[in-house]
């Protein structure tokens, strides 16, 4: 039965309510959405899309981002490449300051020369092969071999004896779960596997981890991310295999006890480095002394050339302040526009945003946050209060026509993460694409800026602008 | 205000209303979707979509189709081999039947020595160039030559005198409007210069037509498309060129009177040709002479691959069978899964079946149809009553974990659109993904199996599926 007919049966069995019940009624299923949005926020947001798909810049700005800067890890002089770029392309927009915060980061290099391999009766098949990022080496220039054992996950790993681990690889190979239609669940399904396998795994004598490449992909791309140690001492080795790898090697695991492995990885930790967080700052017209911060990761993985990761955001945060200016608008509350430092290994930057910010006495109102691709937006991730959840949900309707349809409790995002120690109170928002692309691409060598659709990314940026307008003008702080 | 809130203060206000009201209001706001889904639904849907994410074929079967056979055009052998993998495939699904349906298609041809260029103070610039389906040729191996007048539309050209025209070509450069979000749009609001400018041009002496290929992508790819002629004795050639070659045409034709334009085209038209619609069909257990019909087209231009256009189609209503038959869902109604043939120049697939089942006695309640490429579907394009509307639209609650948000009026195919004509009531339905890419890739060289993700092309399927299995069990005939 349609809402509209039980409402009409409804209104004609209370013809005895009086005028205000029945007026209320007809603003819950009619009105609720009117009371919310202006006609003025309706054509500021259509003015912010057209901004964006007519005159956008994003696309150019990510194009150089990648093409002339490319990989930017932590430590490496692409990223302090990036960090002068970035805040030229700040300032070029003119906003009322551009600044750099200095922290120290993680300084981890990879070797070109890392390899590996497995014999068995199939003669020796290479792998594609990534060591995870702060893996430690298999010692200068050698190879380390041993038998392989297989395993789903750390508790499979957490069943077994150390004599049927030790000398040997364990190699970690859960697949992501594929009926999860939100690829980010899929992810948060078997990262474990990544982040703590190898420290796992040396618990019980193992000389080196595999791990499974975190994609829904089947293909020959090898996915790096960043792992842990608890102890540095006995820590072991971990490289990341595409997922086709992976799939021959448990084939062949388990046809052939006499398979062998061979893993040679270069890598190592430098000292820390000095890298930098990027600013713009609007001053607020209403509450110059209170903040929402917008922004994105500037650093990347040392693979393919950090487009969708996170040099999307970057671009989009970018695109924003320029929306901002190109249609002259003025923010009640102070507007920071970050390029963070050192989200991939480390949060050093956001951390370090936030500490400052609490020193400085900045209040945080809200932040959103980009660093889930440039796909096609689809709505945002909301860490808030119910009723500010309830509030942005508000904007629906003047935001559907956008296709922005999700508003839900979830992960915001990593980088203004830690603005909510400071401020529970805070509103955190993360933009949220289409997830069905990011994980071909995450972390490895085809996140290529070509593989970025123009409008995607342009429209992305149009709805974080929208949201910050939205949120400028109605948080009550 | 939310929702709950007013609720609240409505109750409380509302002591002395019944128990049935009370009942009525808890029914609108919470249990509305319980009423008109059930928990079976639910079950049901997500079964659909497991099978397609997890065990999913339509990714392989789009390779064949593109990998072994690649672009057919009407009137090609690569068609009718085509018609023979599209039963052989069908067939192997074990549905009750499968047959096809022959029917006359035109027989166009492309000549593989079509070029064009310009000279102007530039020098020469070669154009990236496309004929139009169904041009004529300039002649044996001839090039033609002349100036260049730039129109945007065909409105501009009536402003035109027949001495401006005659002897040069027209060159129809409009672009696609950027701010519409849905790129379908754009496309409408520029096609008719590709339909109709070589027609409206040709009036005025014109020797030849320049369009600029439609498209939001600015890059070199020439995408083609059909084109018509009201009278064939003054019918001159057409091509499209890239976005690319129209920008630097444009400029040229600005800053240089002595530009001359040459174009050679080869193609011509030959005599129609046997091709088919192929069918599989699963009987109805409780209407089995009522017919739902799901279906794509088979034929593509002739160049690419046709990935999305429309193999994603054709390999999504392939799987949304094997669903079926891999659940066992039992329809009430009988479905046809239609593999369409000739919808890119002619329709003559479509009309040649709606024309069979009137004859025949088989009246169609509903159809799907997939020609909007294989992106992560968003929703569906919806042709049918308003009340039919309402209770499709009421089946959101159950779509939307999916990230169906989507139905609207519109445009829900051409292959399914003959159906109307024999029954005024049928429910037709078109597959509505993220359009952003899709013009990208759209009748062009580029639109090859790589650019189709395999869950964007999955989900898709299993939301054809979803909405099939709704249809049939909901419709009532």
């Amino acid at each position: 039965m349609s809402k509209n007919i039980v409402l009409l049966i409804l209104l004609n069995q209370c013809t005895y309510m009086n005028l205000k019940i029945i007026a209320l009624i007809f603003c819950l299923f009619y009105g609720g959405q009117a009371w919310s949005q202006s006609e003025e926020d309706k054509k500021i947001i259509r003015q912010i899309y057209d901004e964006a798909l007519e005159k956008g810049q994003a696309y150019e700005d990510l194009r150089e981002l990648c093409k002339n800067i490319g990989a930017r890890l932590s430590g490496s002089k692409e990223l302090e490449q990036a960090v002068i770029w970035g805040a030229n392309t700040l300032q070029a927009l003119e906003p009322d300051s551009v600044y750099k915060q200095g922290v120290m980061v993680p300084h981890w290099v990879r070797s070109k020369k890392e390899t590996g391999y497995f014999y068995s009766t199939l003669g020796r098949v290479n792998f594609d092969l990534s060591a995870l990022g702060g893996s430690v080496s298999t010692g200068t220039n050698n190879f380390i071999s041993g038998k392989v054992v297989e395993v789903q996950n750390l508790a499979d790993l957490a069943q077994m004896d150390t004599n049927d681990i030790k000398g040997k690889f364990v190699f970690f190979n859960r697949s992501f779960n594929e009926k999860l239609i939100n690829t980010f669940h899929a992810y948060g399904g078997c990262v474990d596997q990544r982040w703590g396998g190898a420290n796992e795994a040396a618990k019980y004598g193992a000389i080196g981890v595999f791990v499974r490449s975190m994609t829904n992909s089947q293909d020959h791309f090898a996915h790096t991310g960043v792992l842990h140690y608890d102890n540095m001492d006995t820590a072991i080795p971990a490289a990341a295999i595409s997922t086709e790898s992976a799939n021959i090697l448990s084939a062949q695991v388990k046809n052939d006890t006499t398979l062998m492995a061979y893993m040679k990885l270069g890598c190592y930790t430098k000292d820390d480095k000095e890298s930098h967080n990027v600013i713009a700052e609007i001053k607020g017209t209403k509450y110059p002394d209170k903040y929402i911060t917008i922004g994105a990761h500037l650093d990347s993985w040392d693979v393919g050339e950090g487009a969708h990761d996170d040099g999307a955001g970057i671009a989009q945060t970018i695109e924003v302040l320029r929306i901002f200016k190109a249609l002259d608008i003025r923010p009640r509350y102070s507007i920071r526009f970050v390029l963070f430092t050192n989200e991939e290994n480390g949060a050093r930057g956001a951390a370090r945003y936030a500490e400052l910010a609490d020193r400085n006495n900045e209040k945080h109102v809200a932040a959103i946050e980009s660093d889930c691709g440039g796909f096609s937006p689809r709505g945002f991730n909301l860490d808030a209060s119910a009723e500010a959840m309830s509030k942005i949900k508000s904007w629906r309707a003047v935001l559907e026509p956008y296709g922005l349809h999700y508003f839900e409790k979830g992960h915001a995002g990593v980088d203004i993460g830690p603005l909510k120690k400071y401020n529970p109170e805070i509103i955190l928002v993360g933009l949220h694409p289409d997830s069905q692309r990011y994980f071909d691409y995450h972390h490895a060598d085809s996140d290529v800026f070509e593989t970025v659709n123009r409008r995607e990314l342009e429209l992305g940026a149009a709805s974080m602008a929208s949201l910050l307008y939205l949120l400028d003008k109605n948080i009550v702080n």
